[in-house]
């Protein structure tokens, strides 16, 4: 039920994340929906793939209505708003920080669901919770965002890595579900304390920056 | 049957389609004929994953062959008339909206019959129709041509629903396959019609550019 | 155990050449990483999908360790050196053709197994052998370099249709497996002779600059 929940806040604000993407680029009405519907469920359905099944949007629709809907009534309606106001891009950011935690927690169970190890849980983590903005990124040329702020990406497998090995080592304790809760708030104020202090993982270069810097 | 060659008369133009898009980028030999298979069997493997079956055009690879044939053919000989004849230029396009048209139907006819839904129809019908020719554009760093010329995904998505929606309100009374021949030559001719009139879907930006022009 | 070690090989080299294309793009630690196991087990993912297997590095991790571990050695202590040193650079260059050679050749087993014919024994091959290089240089928005350089993809397809041939062709009298040596070997010097002497597949447009240059 609280997945679930996270899970609808997540599509939401993902489809507007690639509805965005679109209007960058001046896009149409229908590609700013193809980016806002991949975007959202284009991550699962990815790790669907993977899993040799036909992928659970497909099949049950729900989520794709709602990207649909929201892509729609964000591109028509509230776009000036969206750039303008801080609120709602707080209230966008604080989003996408639930979905990204949900997205992370139910992927990971699908990994290890199917038996598989920690490196390939944490790949189900991982695309489940950034493939869509990846797809977003390519179907536009760009690098996808993830291979730059890498510390959106790498919170993710993190997350799916945490939650293989607690419950292959925490059994019966805890049940399964209070660890989803927990490490789905850690992740949740990782990424919110991250965005924040604008917070990244160390890089060759961005060192080498700051030696410079010194001298 | 007429789904067969209007198939293979896609197959020829999508080849066509991709091998021209390998000359713009100077490509050699293997690579125009590697961007004309994919254009022209690409759209239909993404369907077959995602439907978690073994691509058709890899267990059978008469399409495949045929996009070969005509990839180097054209590649070798054709080239230099296909950039000047008027002729040629408009019976490319003619191929071109008829596959379009037969890859729409062979797609919802795929999705109907896997029992999805209305959205997942749609998304077969799209891939099948456009999914190659997003490939092709992947492959050489440009943004899909969907995504900006929209009205030729938005087409194989609609007639995708409304294939969807007319056989499950239609059962018996007029037969699947009357359906699809009506569906089908509303397609084509909608495509050529927007093609001859440059129509597009509504966008944020024309309309402004649309104001600007008239200020 | 032959292709097994020489399968290691491979994955050192592509983790190598993922990580480098990280560098070029000034990728962080997560992305060059991510680069590195994409590129090293990508092409045998994609194989899998297609033949609706869940991958085979997903299931068995020890590729993905492998690429992982490379990666990051690679790009926290090597890097500097990787691209001064002659010898180095000779030493990746020798892995990853012997790499290409035995990803071709346990890409065009897969197919053969699945009785695939022709065509798409060669896509298996093909995609085993370039496919990691090409999701690569997508994520990087660049043109797959296969579809430039293209006397390396070629040669993966070529050997795959040459092992479908003579296995078929062969039956029981040489023995699969003195083939797939045979083919490696092929494969492996024709590589390293393409690299010596800088050879490609025959263009329209080399040629042209060839009779410009005459003139």
């Amino acid at each position: 039920m609280f997945f679930e929940i996270t899970n609808y806040i997540g599509i939401i604000a993902f489809a507007i994340s690639g509805m965005l993407k679109g209007l960058k680029y001046k896009l149409d009405i229908f590609g700013v929906t193809v980016l806002g519907v991949t975007t959202a469920v284009g991550g699962g359905i990815l790790r669907d793939m993977l899993l040799n099944e036909i992928p659970g949007s497909l099949l049950n629709e729900r989520d794709a209505y709602l990207a649909i809907a929201i892509s729609l009534v964000s591109y028509l309606f509230l776009h000036n708003k969206l750039e303008g106001s801080k609120k709602i891009s707080r209230f966008i950011m604080i989003s996408d920080a639930l979905g990204l935690a949900a997205f992370t927690i139910i992927g990971a169970e699908k990994g290890v669901n199917a038996n598989l190890g920690p490196f390939s849980t944490a790949v189900m983590a991982t695309l489940t919770g950034v493939g869509g903005g990846v797809i977003r990124d390519l179907l536009v040329s760009e690098i996808p965002f993830v291979l730059k702020e890498d510390i959106y990406a790498a919170l993710c497998a993190v997350g799916g890595l945490l939650y293989w090995f607690l419950v292959l080592a925490n059994q019966n304790m805890l049940g399964r579900e209070n660890l989803a809760y927990g490490i789905f708030i850690v992740l949740f104020v990782i990424r919110l304390v991250a965005i924040k202090y604008k917070l990244n993982l160390p890089s060759k270069f961005r060192e080498k920056e700051h030696e410079n810097y010194k001298k």
